[in-house]
C-alpha cells in the first residue's frame, strides 16, 4: 500500500537512531540488497577466477557489519545453470561463514511457508529450523542464469535451500497463471510483503500481465498496512517489444521494486513517472562483459524500511577489480595522426597504445586500497572504424600489456561504424499503448515467424514449437553451460521430433 | 593394538545390555557401517531412478532407530564424480533429515582436526560446530567414483563437508608418501582410532606399501589401548597383480578393516589367516551391475566396539529391489530341447522363457514387505552359448516382460563359452612374495608397456606418461561421468601435448 514513500537519501541507516515517531531499531527492517553475483564467472581464469567470489564475500561482510535483518538477492547468484563443484563449494563456504551464527532474528514470518515455498524445496524458512543457527537469513529468487534445469528441473538455489543456506522463493512450475503470494514479515511496527518473481522469459511474462494472468495476492486489509516490495529478474531496458518488462505494467500498489538482471548499477531508487513505486537496480557485483555499463562503480545497498517509508544506503564495492571502458572513433583521429600517409598500422597502434596507457592510469584511480581488491585492471578500448585498413591484430597487440592488464587478449575490440538511427532506451509507455503496439508492430524475426505460424493451420503450429525448442536448447547450452538441456528438453518433446526435422528442412 | 578380538556374532547390539565388566551403553561405541551407496546410479531411469536413494535412506533410518554414535562410509557415496543437482539435492535432503537433530553426542574427538582433515575442507568435525545441531555425525572417505575431479579438484564429499553434513577424511593431495593420521575418538572407556585411506589406484598404493611409504601414525603408547579400525576403498579380489590390494600388505596391528569398493556383500567379518585383524566388506547398497555378486542380499551393519572387542550386527536391507541372477549353459539343454532339429530359435526362446518365469517366481521371495521397497524385480539370465545359432534378439525378447521386470532391455545376456583355466580369486600371498612376483611377472599390456618405457631412454619416458594420461581421461569420462577430466588433466600436461600426439602415432 504505502501512500507515500520517503525520498531517497544516501545516508547512514536509520536503524540506529531514534526518532520521535518510534523509528527505533526494533521497528526498522534492515535489508541488504544485491543481485547478479554471477558466482563462478570466468572461474578457470588464473587471474580473474576469484573475482565474483570476492565481491560476494564483501557483500556478506557488509551485511554482517551492518547487522542487517536479512539479505535479499535478485537472481543470478551463479553464472552457470549447473555450477561447478568449485563454485558451489565456495558459495556454501561463504554463506556458512557469514550467515550462520548466534544472533536472535527479530523477524516474525507471518505468511504460509508451504505456499511461499510451494515449488521450492525449503521445508521452512531456514532461521526457524531448530537444527541450524542462522544469524542472517538469505532470501533469493532465481535469475535466467540459475533457473531450474537439467534432470529433476532443479536450480542451484534448490541445493542451497536443501542444505539450509538460502530461502529460495518465487519459483514457478505452472507458467500459465502466476499467483504471487508474498512473503509476509513483521519487525516491530513495520510490516513487509515481498512479492518474488523469479525469471520468466520476458515475452511470456508480458503476455501473462496483458492477459490478467498475474495476480498479486495482497494480504488481508484487516492485517494493517504493508510495505510492498517486489523482487524480479527481467530485462528493464527496452530491447524490443516482448523483450523487456515495461515498468508501467507493474501494479501501482507496489512501493519498491528490486530489479535484477540488468548489470548497470542504477541502485539509486528512481520513482516511476506515473506510479508511486521506486525502482532500484543494484546491478551486478562482478562484470560479465567488458561493456560500458559494467564499468560503472558497483554497489550493494542497505534498504531500511520503517512502516511505509524507506531509505537506501548505497555501499560501493571496494573489492571489485578496476575496470575502465572507453570507445574511440578511429576515423576522427585520421587526419591528426596522418593515418592515410605511410605506415597506417603502426600509426593506429601508436594512437591506441597512447589511449590504453591513459586508461591504465585512470584505472589506478579505481584502486580502493581494500586489501582483497585485485588491482590488475580490466581495460577495454573499443575502436570504432570506418576504414578496415585501420585495424590490426588486437590479440598480438594485447600481449604488450600482458603483465599490466587482466584481460590482454580482449583489451581492444574493433567495431565497424554502423550508421543508423539509435533506438531510445527506456521508452515509457502505458499498458494500453503496449497492447496496441503489440497488435500492430513486428519487432524481430521471431515475431514475424510467430505471427506467421499463429495464422497458419494446426499442423504447421507444431513447427514453430520445434523452432522454439531449438532456440531454447541452444541458449541454455551456450549461455548457461547447461549440457543436459538438449536431453531434458528434447525428451519432453520427443513426440514432435519428426516435426523438428521437418521444420528445419522447411526453414 | 587390541590383542584379541571377540568373535563375530549376528546378535543385537551390545550397547543396551549391561555386562559385568563395565560394558554399558556409555562405554560401547555403536557405529553404522555401510559403503558404495552409488547415489544417483541410473537416476534418469523412470523405473529404477530412485533405488539408490531408497537404500541409503533405509541405512540412515537404521542409524537413527539404533541410536548409533556415528556413521562410517567406505566411499562411492555418489556414482558420478560430479553428481547431478538432483542427486546432490536428494542426498543433502536425506542427511539433513536423519543426521541433524537434538541429541547429545557422547564422542570425544581427541586427535588434531587440522591434521585429520588437512586436505579436505571441513573446518572442524561437524558436531562441534555450534551453528549445526548434529545428531549423528557421518564420516566418509572417498571411493573411485567420487574422488576429487574437475576444476578445483574437489570431491562431491567436499560439498557435503562444506555444508556440514559429512566429515570427509582420508583425502590426499601428496601421493608420494602417505602419512595416515587416525581420527581418535573416545566414548567412556573405549578408544577408537580410525585410519582413513581414500581410494588410490591399486598399483600406486601397492608400490607405496612396498616402498615403505605408508606410515600409520599410531597414537602415543601412553594414551592407553586403542581399537584400530581402518577404512579403505580398493580392489580386494585378485584382479591381477598391481590391480588389487593384498590383505597381507596391511599392518598387523590393525583390528578391523572396513573394506569399500567391492560390491559383493561379505559383511560377516573374516579373520585374516595370519594376522589378527578382521576384514568386513559390507558391499554396495544398490546394484550397479547385473552380476551374480550384486544379487547377494544387501546389508549394512552396526559395529559395536568395547575396548578391544567388537561385535557386528548385520542388518539386511529391505528396500533393495529384488534381483535374481542365473547363468545357464544353453548347450547342456540342446539335446533335451532338440535345439538342433527344426526351429532352433523358438526352441531356445521357449527354454529361456521358462527359465525367466522361474526367476520371476524366485524374485517374489525377495519381496520383503517393506512399504518402500520397489517390487518390480531385476532379472538377469546369462545364457552361455557355444553355438551362435542358439542366440536370438534379446532386446525384442525382453519386451515380452516389459511390465514384469525392471530391466526388460538387458534381461538376457549372451556370453560365448570361453574354455580357459579360471584364475583363483583371493590368492593370499605375503609382501615378499608380491615383490618377487612383481619383479618377474608381467600381468597386463600396461605392465609390458611400462616395463618397456622404464628401460627406454629419457625422451621416450614422456610418451608413456601421455598414454597414461589418455587412459585416465578415458576412464574418468566413461566410468565416472567427469566431463571436465580431459580439460583438467590435459591442462596439467599441456606441455607434453606434442609428445601425446607422437606417442599415439608411434603406438
Amino acid at each position: 500500500m504505502a501512500s507515500e514513500s520517503e525520498g531517497i537519501a544516501s545516508v547512514s541507516a536509520v536503524g540506529g537512531s531514534e526518532a520521535g515517531d518510534g523509528m527505533t531499531e526494533e521497528n526498522v527492517m534492515k535489508i541488504m540488497i544485491a543481485t547478479d553475483n554471477h558466482l563462478g564467472y570466468f572461474e578457470k581464469d588464473p587471474v580473474r577466477g576469484n573475482d565474483s567470489f570476492l565481491a560476494f564475500e564483501e557483500i556478506l561482510k557488509h551485511a554482517v557489519s551492518n547487522d542487517v535483518d536479512f539479505i535479499l538477492l535478485g537472481g543470478d547468484l551463479f553464472h552457470d545453470a549447473t555450477p561447478s563443484q568449485n563454485s558451489l563449494k565456495k558459495c556454501m563456504d561463504l554463506l556458512r561463514k557469514y550467515t550462520l551464527g548466534s544472533k536472535t532474528i527479530s523477524l516474525e514470518f507471518l505468511s504460509d511457508q508451504t505456499i511461499n515455498f510451494v515449488d521450492c524445496f525449503n521445508s521452512s524458512v531456514n532461521y526457524e529450523d531448530p537444527n541450524l543457527n542462522v544469524s542472517i537469513p538469505v532470501f533469493s529468487i532465481h535469475g535466467n542464469h540459475d533457473d531450474p534445469s537439467g534432470y529433476g528441473l532443479l536450480s542451484s538455489l534448490d541445493l542451497l535451500a536443501t542444505c539450509g543456506l538460502v530461502n529460495y522463493f518465487g519459483k514457478r512450475t505452472d507458467l500459465t497463471k502466476l499467483d504471487i503470494y508474498p512473503i509476509l514479515m513483521r519487525k516491530g511496527v513495520t510490516q513487509l510483503a515481498i512479492y518474488g518473481l523469479s525469471y520468466i522469459h520476458d515475452s511470456r511474462l508480458v503476455r501473462l500481465f496483458m492477459d490478467d494472468k498475474v495476480v498479486m495476492k495482497t494480504p488481508d486489509e484487516t492485517t494493517g498496512n504493508w510495505f510492498n516490495l517486489m523482487v524480479l529478474h527481467q530485462n528493464r531496458a527496452n530491447r524490443g517489444l516482448k523483450n523487456y518488462l515495461p515498468e508501467d505494467i507493474l501494479p501501482p500498489f507496489l512501493d519498491f521494486i528490486l530489479w535484477g538482471h540488468e548489470h548497470d548499477c542504477r541502485i539509486e531508487p528512481e520513482q516511476h513517472f506515473k506510479h508511486q513505486f521506486h525502482v532500484c537496480q543494484p546491478g551486478s557485483s562482478t562484470p560479465t562483459s567488458l561493456s560500458e555499463g559494467e564499468s560503472i562503480q558497483k554497489h550493494c545497498g542497505i534498504l531500511c524500511v520503517y512502516k511505509d517509508k524507506f531509505k537506501l544506503e548505497k555501499i560501493p564495492l571496494k573489492t571489485v577489480r578496476p575496470f575502465v571502458f572507453k570507445s574511440i572513433d578511429l576515423h576522427s583521429y585520421a587526419e591528426d595522426y596522418g593515418f592515410d600517409e605511410g605506415d597506417t598500422e603502426n600509426k593506429v597502434m601508436a594512437l591506441v597504445r597512447e589511449q590504453v596507457e591513459k586508461l591504465i592510469s585512470e584505472a589506478e584511480e579505481k584502486v580502493t586500497g581494500h586489501p582483497d581488491q585485485p588491482t590488475l585492471p580490466l581495460i577495454r578500448l573499443r575502436c570504432v572504424y570506418e576504414n578496415e585498413e585501420h585495424m590490426f591484430n588486437a590479440i598480438r597487440f594485447g600481449q604488450e600489456f600482458a603483465t599490466r592488464v587482466a584481460n590482454p587478449s580482449d583489451l581492444i575490440k574493433f567495431k565497424k561504424l554502423v550508421k543508423r538511427v539509435d533506438s531510445k532506451s527506456d521508452i515509457k509507455v502505458d499498458g494500453k499503448a503496449i497492447k496496441d503496439m503489440m497488435a500492430n508492430t513486428r519487432t524481430s524475426v521471431e515475431d514475424v515467424v510467430e505471427e506467421y505460424f499463429e495464422k497458419a493451420d494446426e499442423s504447421d503450429k507444431l513447427k514453430i514449437m520445434s523452432t522454439k525448442v531449438l532456440n531454447e536448447v541452444t541458449n541454455r547450452i551456450v549461455n548457461r553451460n547447461d549440457t543436459t538441456a538438449a536431453d531434458s528438453i528434447l525428451k519432453w518433446v520427443f513426440f514432435s521430433f519428426f516435426q523438428i526435422c521437418t521444420s528445419l528442412i522447411y526453414i
